[in-house]
């Protein structure tokens, strides 16, 4: 068995207990965690150390930059770390960070699991090599951001928010059809917003104040609605994501070849964990070959992932 | 540079040998061939160990059964491998035999690359691996399945023939829903045969002769048409294949996700050429690092399919 430890109990903390507990070679052996829990696996962070012998490896499941930035290379000198760490643009410094950390330490860190980057990385990363005449497009959606709904209950006079990216069905079936685009994550996806809104608030203003925020909205089709609270509760409460992974290039230099993968996520966070867990296995099995440092998605052979022996996968290869 | 040899000439062989040209880290040694070719590379397949020191990895591309069951075992006491063996029912016999001698002569064979096996095989692993509670789903087609039409030739009257394998869209779409169905070939596809037929050929006669056919069409909806060569030539002689692969389950066991990979492929030997590329600039990269025996897609780290160094890679994960 695999004895993981979780550090930091949201939303993703929580859907990694539960893919612990189906999954039949692991074992939760604590929820580590800065606040309190009423959980019978809580155990204070400040305690985590003395819990060095007792867990395999620690699947960090803070925010990126708040958390991870600042625990993992910590947690890294006595512990086996895995993280679904996302922010693209801080991946490559937070990389050699935790590697030169983990050789040091002689411990492991997969850093950035997940869908975006994980299994979006990879796909991108085959599509390019098997076709390197070509072009790669990533579609997000449909599905809820977290970071944009936030944006807009930021807002003055904004009581709840949830935002959906969607990607542009033209764009798609464009690329589809093996098209090579001028690509712009702008025309491609659009924005739909569903906002409850204080009783006397200016819905104009509102309206106005998402469709013109910078980073966020600026450059995108946006869609604003107004419904009541009892409302978003009811339909726009579960968080639903996925999307799109196309390579389009000429295979062997002369015919046109279109890869396609796609995910389509009830619960993202759930998908999240799920992906951490296989990874979680392939980073123990790896450990257990003497690999130490920091490596990513890229460096796992897709053999590590599975519970099966060897001898089993290529039965039904 | 990574200097290759390509043996057999037929289809994937001359895909092969454009995937080469296009590629800036490899070069072609000779093409080693049992017929004598009309072609500057050309070597007779008798004098294939004189090139022992020459070449860093060949490329089989003779059919599966009658050629590298028997050739590979062979080459690999004195060449490196790679192969699209692709009869499911042997593998793991074609597999062991490979293993052993490859450990023996300290060399590697890269087996039953391509897209099924290979791309495929990859896809089918990773979605058990991460929804391990969940079903999954292969579909073949649109494509021309060379087998099926050389079938429907050898039938009296018929003087050619090209045979369509076509998933069902309404299976399609439940299983792109979600749907965990009860799942048959003979029921999600459809195929569809293009003939020509000899001028005074009883045609009902080949039709029925089709659709009895054991193995290859019973069990199966078949359509067929009967057209002109001129037609025939000018529509369907392309070797267009793809499918799908899905794997729809519970996301840490409790939430619905499907995970989708497609092929669109405008020309079939083209496309499985492009991915034994790839994936013989992962076997030379793994020989160097010490690997010996036989391996298949599911030993190989992403990273190495790529040209591109880890630092660029890790840059656009």
């Amino acid at each position: 068995m695999i004895k993981i430890g979780i550090v930091g109990y949201g939303n993703l903390g929580k859907s990694v207990e539960k893919a612990i507990k189906e999954s039949l070679d692991m074992d939760l052996v604590k929820i580590f965690s800065r606040r309190k829990l009423d959980h019978e696996s809580y155990e204070s962070l400040d305690n985590i150390l003395a819990y060095k012998e007792d867990v395999d490896l620690l699947i960090l499941c803070g925010s990126s930059d708040k958390d991870i930035m600042a625990q993992g290379p910590k947690l890294l000198e006595n512990f086996n770390t895995l993280d679904s760490f996302d922010n693209h643009a801080k991946i490559k410094e937070y990389y050699h960070m935790m590697d030169e950390i983990g050789k040091k330490a002689n411990k492991l860190a997969l850093i950035s699991t997940g869908w975006d980057p994980g299994l979006f990385s990879l796909q991108r990363l085959i599509g390019q090599a098997i076709l390197p005449q070509g072009a790669t497009y990533t579609f997000w959606g449909k599905g809820v951001s977290q970071g944009h709904s936030a944006a807009c209950r930021a807002i003055d006079g904004v009581i709840d928010s949830t935002q959906y990216t969607i990607p542009r069905d033209e764009v798609l079936e464009r690329v589809r059809a093996g098209e090579e685009i001028e690509f712009d994550p702008h025309k491609a996806h659009l924005r739909e917003v569903f906002v409850v809104a204080e009783e006397n608030a200016d819905k104009g203003k509102i309206e106005e104040a998402i469709k013109t925020m910078p980073d966020y909205f600026v450059g995108y089709e946006t869609i604003v609605h107004f419904i009541s609270q009892e409302e978003l509760n009811k339909d726009h409460k579960e968080m639903v994501h996925g999307g799109y992974v196309f390579r389009n290039g000429m295979a062997s230099g002369s015919t046109r070849s279109v890869i396609e993968f796609s995910l389509d996520l009830k619960n993202n966070p759930d998908f999240t964990a799920a992906c951490d867990i296989a990874y979680a296995r392939a980073a123990y099995a790896l450990k257990k070959e003497g690999k130490k440092g920091a490596i990513t998605v890229l460096d796992v052979a897709p053999k590590y992932l599975s519970f099966k022996s060897y001898e089993d996968l290529i039965d039904s290869i």
